[in-house]
């Protein structure tokens, strides 16, 4: 259950407000590496937690620290918007340099929600729920959160380099912060787990000898012209998992060359595929 | 650029074709974490690699791969289909009980495909290429990668589970060991790249002197009554990254109730709000 | 900002569990009438609030609740996929009556979820945050709201008629309630602003002598022989706002057959068309 | 069955042509309130009403009206591309103030629709058929489109401030006018339907008797110190419905902490969950 | 502008409701190859038609009878759900063989629209409104149109073989009968238009001497080995639109091995790649 | 299988680095006309080809050689966003003419990928597989790729003049070429099916004696005035499939009023439709 106390988790400023930065922060917000993508990704995966549950309450404090991020990043959204033209007249009627603010903004921050923050990215396309990873496997889930704030801090890094306004350079300082922590305690969240050695390969509870042993450990190159692929640690010594040591070589095919046979009668294919 | 020999990479073989079981393998063609998606990931983060091109042929080796990995899929599909029934009086003659296989499929796989695989998941939903991550930070990337190949691997069990054909079970532990080596080869990469201490926090370009240092090393809490949050290697002992200690404390709200004043004349609001 | 108590608001008891009973209660999660389109609406209304705070206060509260809404539904998926087979022969092992569950219930609660609940409805399709209104227009947006509710208890009221089951019986009984009152709440707060004849026409804030007064209040007929469209409430007699009279009469067209001329060159039409 | 003259239903003039307005008026075609969006609904609505024919024919009628409204605005969208740019250097010789239209319009405008109009939104995001909602309840179904109405009339507000092109304001005009009087007479249509206290709460067919009735009327506060929520309209006095009264209080957890037990095994989670 | 007149174009007619058939039937209305697609994708090309005017008329009328059909489709589902069980109690109760309904259906037919049509394909996906093809070139999109109605006859004539009913067996014979003229008008709109040697290829407005002309009529293969491609009419004779003559060898690369450089600074990589 | 030799197909060079310019150049890698469709669609066609093995192999090589399309234009986009501004200083310190640029972009080239390519259209959308058309019929899927082929050099064409850079002409001038060949490669496969007499209508399986014969030569007209329809090649003359006479009528209703009765009780309906 959830409870709010209508404040914002952290000051949100504009000295300056900026539309085209609004349009920016709408990735933070809606964009697959942003706040709806964490904060609805921990939730379901706390949802769906079997095993230990102090995972599951790990993922749900989270969670509804991401709520907050969300409130203010949609606070910014519309203090960005503050003074931003309403009619091709005001804007024509702004500096020309600063203009240019109607076509660089996404309209629909205007047109449908009147100056304020939706559920979209920077350039307007709405946030689908089909990002929001929640495996049943708590390692893969831990892995896809450290993957999920590693994104998302390159974005918040991005988008504080984007602006000069002090107020936001302060509120993205803040979110950088969280997004290193949130890297840390899942890294950390994964050590519990028993650190690669014991996680890998996800899920470790397949027996590893029903596998095709032959390809397990190989790093299979496809070069054209039949040439070793590029060597790197991921070609020799042993392998991260600790269970067996990497090779490398060419691929060659070892299947058939496909047949489907004849289309069956009533099928809708043409007569001469029959 | 791209070659074929129109060979399958390993053989596909299916003693008892079983359409439920073609529509499960739709979801390791066209689900989230299938193999369109690492196919095409691997592709663009290959396409926008910057700095040792030793990655970006590590890519698109794997993306070569992954391709072989659809047309097999895509073959099983079709071999799964064959002698399903393409009437509801061809299923009502059926065997009852072996039955209901119209209901069971996705039935775009007979309509729009005449049984044959298309790209979409095991419910007939597209794969919607949103799904590629490709961030311009290799380690995010790499990342993003045994994410990708986790998640991949937890499906080709389930789906290895799920059916009793021997030649089935045979395509999908090559899978298997495939999902096993790609986990290991991207784990690779991140070592070499440094391991944890060195890669994070991602982007490690940034400076952590501009974070806010009050926030990036502490488990934040947020239960309703001001306790402690779950405790866990998370919360306290030296940062994965190794470049602080983490604590743990319940977070209060920092900023003030948000207050965006009245609407603006002629914004589209109510009167009531301007 | 917002908090958890890890507790569910309401008790979730599953009796029986029926894995396609939990296929269709994922509608509720992930429908566009279930329970994240209305938390996430709530919230970015709330975001957007301007005017009188106490709206925005009524609709994060709300918010809150819903969210909560989400954790019991979730929670009651995975308990009605209690025992659902992992494989083709365990279900061919049950009994055939009660079988076909494979095929009944989205494959991606098995294969993507390892049986819990995504953020998708009922057939599977993952929610998308376009469904999101929020107008920055106050009686707009309760108006959806009280839409919202309509739709949401509808879809609670079908759930409760399709099961038998005590426990799921008692939380839609719960959430039925629930429903009741959100609907009631929002028009209580349509009242606050007025009431139909002061909030509407939605915009009340633009001026109507800027309409076309010769077709704001006439019911316009498109029937093809030139007929009297159907009458009612709508044809005659007051307009619900109160600010004129309804009238009623077959539509004719008062523009022209339009016309935008030959394609210019180099715009990729062919030569025939410029 | 439709027909049509080819004539436009009110006259479409652009006196002058601006490319940016084009987009803005995209997101009437092909935004979540756009016309396409109401076509498609009264359509379906139509198509699906059971009970008194009289509803059906209103929303066909409606429907039928819409689609012209598509066919206005479609030539509008394609009138204001007149003399757009179709290269950079064409865009460089332009008046640079003036300029800056290539990079504001939806590229696929000119890219993919040769500068005509497009089913997508102001931001280039194609419209998606999960906004028609049609729910087999006609009061539900009056209510969306006083809903849609009231998002459509608030979009066609803001164009109609955006533009000063005397053509173009004319245009809009009608339409706002057609949006009062959809609302009006869908609200009309709930009043025939019985009015607020016949039709709350919706579905008016489910026996109240069976809902949760400590939970039907009541106010719920998720403050997150148990202070009261906010109070209204909403909080007290009789409900809208008339069947009881209102009343508020804040709520706490009925349930109990969820727990999904351990994995099972063959389920694809870690060893340590099961 | 479009008129109606309440009455379906041909009779719809179940003489035995199949709840499963309603579902595929479904495909015919929101699939990518359904009736929404071709109503909207000529209503569209018809808004956007440059040129002679002829081309528009026909494009609207027949925009106007696939409206129609999607009205006799939309009621031939609901007519298939009569009697479709609401509980899974009603669903026990009937015969085993011929139940398994429930898990059969798309679920949202039920739950969503109350046992209606609505406008999504065979397994619950809504239409996506980027299938519209309309791209401002005449030739282009009459070949679409004529690719479309192929894909609408197939379907239509895999669903004529999927059901046993007299009445739908009339209604897709007269559906398939339809799709039949719409392929051959198209193609004679192309005829029109001059036929392959002066249509093809799209669009002809280009000049062919500004195209590379050592690739524009060679058939190029990509065989691993080198080999030659697979020979047909295509690789040899003249070519279709009359132009030149087909020429066929393997491709070799002759672009250079891609080389983006060292990432920017402040860019968001890792400090390796700058 | 397939292979790689990591070169480019054909040279990219870029003169002057254009980022407006890389954001169209995204439409022809993700847009519904781009590269990733056309090689995902023959893809999955080769895949699911049933019938004589050449034309699987032709569709395989083609899908070949558009992956290294798609890896053409992802380097010209990395390379057209070389000096782009990552803030809005930089912006500002522009040339105020050239400006504009962040405002002109996809923001998420630069916030997601950091200035590389990715699979999204020209507007930032990103691709849906549902555009992959592969049937299960040869002669609509080589239709369906003229199709393709046709509006890719369409959108290639409208690039290339576009542009005035001699190094993205050169390449676009390659593509042009290629266009052209793919058009005239899958006429030709159309022609070695047939050609126009045999092929149509599509699926040739079908007894044209089931259609209904009254109408599949018949334009029908839908003038609201009951005139006669456009006339054309399609309203007299043999039919193109030769296989009867175009004939040309208006069309009248020959269904009833469609009436689905009153609604079930517990379906969710109102009282009133019960």
């Amino acid at each position: 259950m959830f409870y709010t106390d209508n404040r914002l988790q952290f000051p949100v400023r504009v000295e300056q407000p900026d539309p085209l930065f609004a349009r920016a922060l709408q990735q933070a917000i809606g964009g697959v590496e942003g706040e709806i993508r964490v904060a609805m990704q921990y939730f379901f995966q706390a949802c769906g937690a079997r095993g230990d549950p102090k995972f599951r309450d790990l993922l749900m404090n989270t969670a509804a620290e991401e709520l907050g991020h969300i409130e203010m990043l949609a606070t910014a959204v519309a203090m960005n918007f503050e003074g931003a033209p309403l009619s091709l007249q005001e804007e024509a009627a702004a500096d020309p340099v600063a203009g240019a603010v109607l076509g660089g903004i996404n309209l629909k921050n205007l047109l449908s929600a009147g100056l304020s923050a939706m559920p979209v990215d920077s350039d307007g396309v709405p946030f689908n729920m089909s990002h929001i990873y929640a495996s049943g496997n708590i390692a893969a889930d831990m892995g896809a959160n450290v993957t999920a704030e590693s994104t998302g801090r390159i974005l918040a890094v991005r988008l504080y380099n984007m602006t000069a306004d002090p107020g936001m350079k302060e509120m993205l300082a803040y979110l950088i912060a969280r997004d290193t922590m949130h890297q840390n305690q899942f890294l950390a969240a994964l050590e519990e787990l028993g650190g690669n050695e014991n996680i890998f390969p996800i899920p470790n509870s397949f027996p590893q000898a029903e596998e095709n042993t032959d390809f397990n450990y190989a790093f299979l190159g496809f070069q054209n012209d039949g040439s070793e692929p590029p060597q790197g640690r991921w070609s020799s010594g042993p392998s991260i998992d600790g269970n067996d040591a990497f090779t490398s070589r060419p691929m060659e095919p070892l299947g058939e060359v496909p047949n489907l046979g004849r289309a069956r009668p009533n099928s809708g294919a043409q007569a001469e595929q029959e």
